[in-house]
């Protein structure tokens, strides 16, 4: 952590502007034997001036110092913002760790902010979110973290927490007076409203990672029915191919589309039917896979013809509760059969819509919208797989101690479980953790961040 | 030029800062808008605080303030700092454009840097080439430009040529003294110390524009005597596939390396020889036309094997003077006949060399930097096509000016013809112009630019 380091800030690529990053004890020594101001320093500042070597300039630039702590990463930090080509970049970075600044490694700044207490693990993580959101709903939940939102959260529950911790301890000390037993009934009311709060941050987990990571949805259907032409209707691209011959899509063709700020996934897959031939018997086993894997089956049908067998095939082969029906063609005369309809597909949701003139298209997008986000983006709360197998572990050691209470175990036994939820719930916020899991997250940052 | 512009100044894609940057009247009216500090504005003051919209929070961001005249544009420039991901740029830069910016067109900063006279023309297409500089020598031939090298020649070629049309209009304006005829020995002299100012820019261009273009060689030669293995051992990379069967390489491969800084372009092209396969004759009349078009052409011939016919076709298919032999297998038998090989490739430089082994790379690259820059880099002086043409006219206008002094022309065509001269060297630096060229050379810069 004594090291100074110093890593390009702005995204890889060509730009008007670069921004060099430096922080640590000797980011001002090391911005000073680099950049050559032409008014003098002066904290917070951007300056004119000139990246210069012993063979002249280097580049044309600004720079500005940030003295601790007051800076992203609480240490001195300086910037300097040279012209965004690789050379001035390289060339620029090449001196600065001539003069005592090492390169940093991937998310370096950030894992700083958080050793050096400016942000938690969670809010860190966010930031990162921010920077890769696709869409303003994964921008909306990720500020929220950064902000804090999660982290208060926490705070509360592990507070909660110590109250309870510390009057279980009162017991533990004076074990004569019965005491376990007058605060019994009190106890176990307000770990049921801590259970509780737990159990609905793991049942709201959805939303923030439907947010973040996109709701997954697969076209599945026979050949033919106009899957490609839908993927294209509703991403409005042509990425996909359509023709006429059956089985034109061998491979999963994976579409991005925003709908009302959320990034839906959607996946075309080869048609599901028996087939000899081999390259495509592949596509429809993936196509399989993708239908395991996905928040939602969108299954077509092509209402022109009306339902075949590889049409009930397909609607045989739905997980429950996971369908919607999308009866394509609609600008074509009508065969489908209601009730022969009904009989395969029980308890699914019906839309009618047409690839070809955009009919129904809109309101399906609003249907797969509300499917996606049933509850308020704003009731997101964990956003993280990490995130939820933590709070899934602080609520198993909360039903231990509960387990404790109710089998009138050794009271020591229910702080140790009480602790441990706590502890549970500080690995969201990285009060808790190990070196190998802070790595693990922060690499994964961009470099530079 | 009353707009306020706004567009993002680093590099799009993901990165942990993105710099937007606002320029005009209503810069600061916009920034205080959008962005909201933790502590109050002051001049140049990068400052902490948050990007907000009705809503809410849309980033948490840096923000600095940069009153006019000291800035990239001459105007009032603003700059956000948000995080670099395309949500809160896209987010921030949309509220801006609400705030009373408009989105600035490709190289519109750059451009009112030039109308309000902070740059000439020459300086800021200079800018455009650092940015672009894929090696050391591009960067080091664009500072220059930057710095105003070529600016301050063009500079005293003008004013050269004012002095002489003072002097020629004072002859102008008291013809019956018979001045003219006094001074022309003169005049004479000046003239063609001029000229070869002119002719010396002309003759050294190639130097500006091989260090900012890259320097083009061919690799020709029949199938399977190594080029491809040549190529990539020299690039270091395994870009080309290499395999034994002759006439595997039937596109021509671009593969750029730094040599000492320098940029060459290596074009690996398909076989030259006769063949009845159609693919394969297109890859030949391709390889032929980059031969042509090539700054040098490297003949690869198979020391293991001797002369062929086939390589004999190569070598009288050579330009004069633009040919190097490369002798490659070095690590096999020698098989080549010195006075066979003197035969076909008289005055043509010869190089031993073993793909293989490396054996001999270190100094075909010696030789080929020579032969791409037989004079330093600093006598360098224009860079872009654009830069010889006006040169040229210049030096044309001087010629008509010679020969009116010689032929005894009125002297108003005398001082026509120099008065020509100095607007065509003020093409260069943008002291003459018409928008159609102006907004040709900014719509290549980049966005934000």
């Amino acid at each position: 952590m004594e090291d100074t380091i110093a890593a390009l800030a702005t995204a890889p690529g060509r730009g008007s502007i670069a921004v060099i990053r430096i922080s640590g004890e000797k980011a001002r020594a090391a911005l000073e034997k680099v950049f050559y101001p032409k008014n003098p320093w002066e904290p917070r500042k951007l300056l004119y001036g000139f990246v210069r070597d012993d063979g002249g300039v280097v580049d044309e630039a600004m720079a500005v110092y940030l003295p601790a702590p007051h800076t992203y990463t609480r240490e001195d930090v300086a910037e300097i913002h040279c012209h965004g080509g690789p050379v001035p970049v390289e060339r620029t970075l090449k001196l600065l760790f001539e003069a005592g600044a090492r390169p940093a490694e991937p998310g370096e700044f950030t894992k700083r902010a958080f050793l050096n207490g400016r942000v938690d693990l969670a809010q860190a993580e966010a930031v990162m979110d921010l920077i890769g959101a696709e869409g303003e709903a994964a921008a909306r939940v990720s500020l929220d973290l950064m902000e804090g939102k999660l982290s208060r959260k926490v705070g509360e529950l592990q507070s909660a927490l110590t109250d309870l911790l510390a009057e279980t301890e009162a017991a533990l000390d004076y074990p004569e007076e019965d005491l376990e037993e007058m605060m019994k009934p009190a106890l176990e009311n307000r770990m049921a409203a801590l259970q509780g709060e737990l159990q609905k941050l793991i049942d709201n987990a959805n939303i923030g990672r439907v947010a973040l990571e996109g709701f997954k949805v697969v076209l599945a259907g026979r050949p033919n029915v106009g899957k490609s032409s839908l993927l294209n209707a509703l991403s409005g691209t042509e990425r996909a191919i359509v023709t006429a011959i059956a089985g034109t899509t061998r491979d999963t063709l994976e579409e991005t589309i925003d709908i009302r700020g959320l990034t839906f996934r959607l996946l075309d897959t080869a048609g599901i039917r028996e087939t000899q031939d081999t390259v495509e018997s592949i596509g429809v086993a993936r196509s399989r896979r993708a239908m395991a894997e996905a928040h939602l089956v969108l299954v077509i049908l092509d209402g022109s013809e009306g339902l075949k067998a590889e049409d009930q095939a397909v609607l045989a082969s739905l997980e429950k509760g996971k369908g919607l029906v999308v009866i394509n063609k609609g600008d074509l005369p009508d065969q489908m059969e209601d009730g022969e309809l009904q009989k395969w597909a029980p308890d699914i949701p019906i839309w009618h819509v047409s690839a070809k003139t955009g009919e129904g298209l809109e309101s399906l997008k609003d249907a797969l919208y509300r499917w996606a986000l049933p509850q308020p983006l704003g009731s997101a709360g964990l956003t993280h797989e990490r995130h939820v197998l933590a709070v899934k572990a602080a609520l198993a050691s909360l039903m231990r101690a509960n387990a404790a209470l109710d089998g009138d175990m050794p009271v020591d036994l229910l702080a140790m479980d009480l602790h441990e939820c706590w502890e549970h719930l500080g690995e969201i916020t990285g009060q808790v953790y190990n070196e190998f899991i802070i790595d693990r997250i922060f690499e994964k940052f961009c470099l530079g961040k």
